[in-house]
């Protein structure tokens, strides 16, 4: 649990004493935010995501909105999931051509289905940061997403769960290298979370600590080996990786 | 393990101890398989598949073989899968053309990546049958296959995992209510086993468990409310479940 105002210098972690998705106890000295390094925030059993859910992005895709098509839905595998700090692996002679997507993720509380889209908080533990890195040129070439999205490392989540927050109208940056390069707001998702959530558990269940991503904003672009990549989410925080080779 | 042959009435089950992916050693007294509920196989932390991989099923679907584009790969979530004997839930109100695909399933024995095409066959467990149903209506209006294939109940894996067993060239067929409606062989993939294997960890780490559908030989076809459906792979034996409407 973080104490204080993650964004200045004196801002604390405690350890909780079991797991988030039930009742806890705070345990344990506060150490310094800056001391510590956080793993990813959740160990999803799965993670959702939505695409195309921006017009400006649909749009920078060479597409049109169309309100009569269903939402695109597809599969990241936990395999992909790594945490603040960690590196993002480029595949190096599989793809040449590996894009930030920096996105709302909504972390599941309970087991659910069906859940109705006016039931949909009951159900939400709250949100972090994502980047749905993507492999474009696979994207591309291969008629589904399995493989351009599911790299190891293509998941970033982080620095922790915003547990008190409204998603409704939030600042959704992306920045490469310290410089701008996503800006966007919540409250341009075509379809917002509680209807992403009542879309997706449609289908399937969905059980404490998965993940949902909400789709990505405008401004989608390549990374190459050493860049710093940041996706900042309003009232969340920011979650950093940096790009290196594969090994 | 079972004992015997499974399409004998005598044959015999008896419990490991320990988990598969290590040396165990067979415990406990010998019980009918008759008398058992067998529950899946393999409880799997991903489910990857590739389609379009039998030529006379690409046909069908209205398209055509070409081999210089790479394998179309996709993800079903661990909460789809149930085993011999569970019910397949179709989703009333939400589709209305649920189909099965039966396939030959690759069970991952040990976490592997970027597996070369000639070491495949060290980090393969076995092979089981799979059903790859799908939301027929939904795989075509939906983008992305992550619903369509992805509701709860939509992987049923099973009887049982074949670890001597080579999968070059075994019959697939599947019967609806005991009548023939697929039949293929394993030696007509398209992309076989080795190639499919070394493909999918090219971009993720497969782990213990992990399950990859190999792909559908020609005639596909509905399903209904009350339907009992039958995989049959030679070699492994036959996974049959009942439709029933979604609670």
């Amino acid at each position: 649990m973080v104490d204080g105002d993650p964004g200045e210098g004196d801002a604390t972690v405690r350890r909780i004493d079991g797991h988030p998705f039930a009742p806890f106890q705070v345990v344990g000295e506060p150490q310094l935010l800056s001391a510590v390094r956080l793993l990813a925030p959740v160990l999803p059993s799965k993670v959702v995501a939505v695409g195309r859910n921006y017009a400006d992005h649909v749009k920078e895709m060479g597409g049109e909105v169309d309100l009569d098509e269903p939402p695109v839905v597809f599969l990241k595998p936990s395999t992909s999931v790594v945490g603040p700090g960690d590196p993002v692996q480029y595949p190096v002679g599989v793809s040449d051509d590996v894009h930030y997507e920096g996105e709302l993720a909504i972390v599941i509380a309970r087991l659910c289905r069906e859940v109705p889209v006016d039931r949909v908080r009951d159900v939400v533990l709250g949100f972090t940061c994502a980047n749905d890195v993507t492999a474009r040129d696979l994207q591309k070439t291969e008629k589904q997403w399995g493989r351009a999205k599911g790299f190891d490392t293509f998941c970033p989540l982080g620095p922790w769960v915003a547990t008190d927050l409204d998603p409704a109208d939030l600042a959704v940056t992306t920045t490469v290298n310290g410089e701008l390069r996503q800006a966007g707001r919540t409250s341009q998702l075509i379809r917002g979370v509680d209807e992403v959530v009542a879309h997706v558990s449609q289908a399937m269940t969905l059980l404490p600590g998965d993940v949902i991503l909400t789709g990505t904003p405008a401004g989608v672009g390549p990374l190459v080996v050493g860049d710093e990549v940041s996706v900042t989410i309003e009232g969340i925080g920011t979650l950093t990786n940096t790009v290196v080779a594969r090994g």
